[in-house]
């Protein structure tokens, strides 16, 4: 087995063939910094190999699991101009990808803040368990930008019929929800039963043949229509667009200024 | 912003950035003629790059949606043999895939007959609020024809396995139902409630970027699997085929007559 | 109409335009075998241009629909090493296109068993309806091989989402919660109440023309990504791979020995 990588944004625990994951940024709800989705990637890439990882559970440290992309990042990125932000936005993509196809089995455990990259990260998990109380969320369109990299794996996700709703009116919802329309496999009403039906899960998991359970996968993500590497490039150079054009720039002066937008009538 | 055309089938109210289309013939529950395809296709281009106009929402007069097309339409088209029953059910195509890619957000309220072309129509809105008594339906196999045209946004809304049970069997349901299996995205029991939820899904619309969420719409859309060109020209094919064919031609007859066809047992 | 072809692990019964095909090998639960998969694909064949049969209603005989593939199959077929697993894997995606793309509406009665290779037959019906004590379940990884040509239908059925939790955790699961994740379209509480709810399935089928439903049920599945022989034939390969591997022999060996596999921990 590989030494795990030092991380500074995640707390990192081996168990019993089980990967604990944990985003620990909670002074921002574990918003999705730069250095945590290079850390995750770093991550992923060395486990890929290691066959004495069976599963990655996925959780966050003082009760959220993940509030989206990173304020000061984006700020970094206005700095650097149209490229910074495209190549920000499609990074994140990329480790969704690289997420979606890890050959463990990858479960999700959602708290609290589920929103925009938190909820694209829930989306490409094989098991997602949520809390009643977590609270999912698409809210870019309000800030005036995209949920450029993430909007493909949420249509994969639940399907078109909600995916369009969530993302064009931004709405909150909450476990209970998520497991209505698909988002979400179980959903529990404390911290005990969600440990419990974890450990339902994984007991489960590691029954099954590490290697079939691996090609299965392969087989089960090549059957579905799946996001392109066009589609994500392009929706990254649409993400650059948006938060570089008069929407975005209102948006995010709108949200630091604590006041509405210019088009929220 | 443009001035908006003169409709004899619709109904029109612009508010607030919202533009309301009541499909207007309520003498046959809505029916969509010819003429209500044409002038639908035709306000649609005309908004298209309004900007001002940040939503779409589709009812229906009298207490109805839509029944589906229209028997004068079909009797007409049936002077002009095949090409005329192509050419008719490829137009409907057309509306579906231009309300389908609208820039803006488009919202249907559903009560009564929601049918056939009805329910084709209500496949392609982004939001779809259903009233529980609402009676839902592809009767088309049923009358010896197909629905050619709507089959394909049908299976796009619901997947495949609800779409062949309820096209197979021309079964009825309601919109309690409909929501059920995804269709719609809330169901209410009065027009009281439906009104209530209508204004706070225009209220979430109206927070959200115009421009962001046009972009987004279009993301969503490219993610999914999509009903192509090519597709529903063959199905155009297929409908003529059958409407012109002795199936078709005993489904319209029996249907006048008040009788069972020849096929019912 | 042609003669039903004999068959010798199916029980046939035409009445009233509906060919009953009742799955009869009880003692193995009706374990999928070669003869048995060679059968049903003859018979769909020698039926296929029938128009008179407007429907196929698949049943099992002995309170179970169908417990997966048969084992002693699978023994001999390691006998004839890969290819020999190869053929005998793909045989049986055959089977699945070919029920998916009978020109009639199939209907399955799922009780008792409904695992692996009967799940995927569930997969692939118009209509399927539920006893709420039926078992579902794709025990394939638990026992180190794939569900390498149900999977994609599988996918199909139900969505990347649900298959990924099924498959990689080899999760047992009943017919409410069958309908509740889409698979089935009805559940029933008693052999009585599932034969009633199948006769108003058949009388909405008959009331249909038989040339606008096939035409119709074409249309649906060119509407849908579909499962590609390249897929399946890649998976078969895939199959053949992981049961003569280390994990196939290991899973095969403890199935036989009645102890657990190495992996499980």
């Amino acid at each position: 087995m590989n030494r795990l990588p030092v991380c500074q944004t995640l707390l990192l625990e081996l168990h019993n063939g089980v990967l604990h994951v944990t985003l620990n940024r909670p002074e921002s709800r574990n918003a999705m910094s730069l250095q945590m989705v290079a850390e995750l990637r770093g991550l992923l890439a060395s486990v890929r190999e290691d066959q004495a990882i069976r599963a990655l559970v996925i959780g966050g440290a003082g009760g959220h699991f993940c509030a989206g992309g990173d304020i000061k990042d984006m700020a970094n990125a206005r700095t650097q101009g149209p490229e910074g932000f495209r190549e920000l936005n499609r990074a994140f993509g990329a480790l969704l990808q690289e997420v979606q196809h890890a050959p463990q089995v990858v479960i999700t455990v959602l708290q609290g803040a589920v929103l925009g990259g938190g909820l694209g990260l829930a989306c490409v998990s094989d098991v997602a368990l949520a809390d009643h109380q977590a609270q999912f969320g698409l809210p870019e369109t309000s800030l005036g930008v995209l949920p450029a990299q993430i909007a493909p794996f949420v249509v994969q996700r639940i399907g078109l019929t909600q995916a369009r709703r969530l993302a064009l009116t931004a709405a909150r919802f909450d476990g209970t929800q998520a497991r209505q329309i698909g988002l979400v496999h179980f959903v529990e009403h404390d911290a005990q039963a969600l440990a419990e039906r974890l450990d339902e899960v994984l007991a489960h998991v590691l029954r099954c043949a590490p290697g079939a359970n691996a090609l299965t996968k392969r087989l089960l993500l090549a059957s579905a229509g799946q996001p392109t590497d066009a589609l994500l490039d392009e929706a990254a150079q649409w993400f650059s667009d948006a938060v570089t054009g008069p929407e975005g720039v209102e948006g995010t002066m709108a949200f630091v200024q604590k006041r509405k937008p210019g088009w929220a009538l």
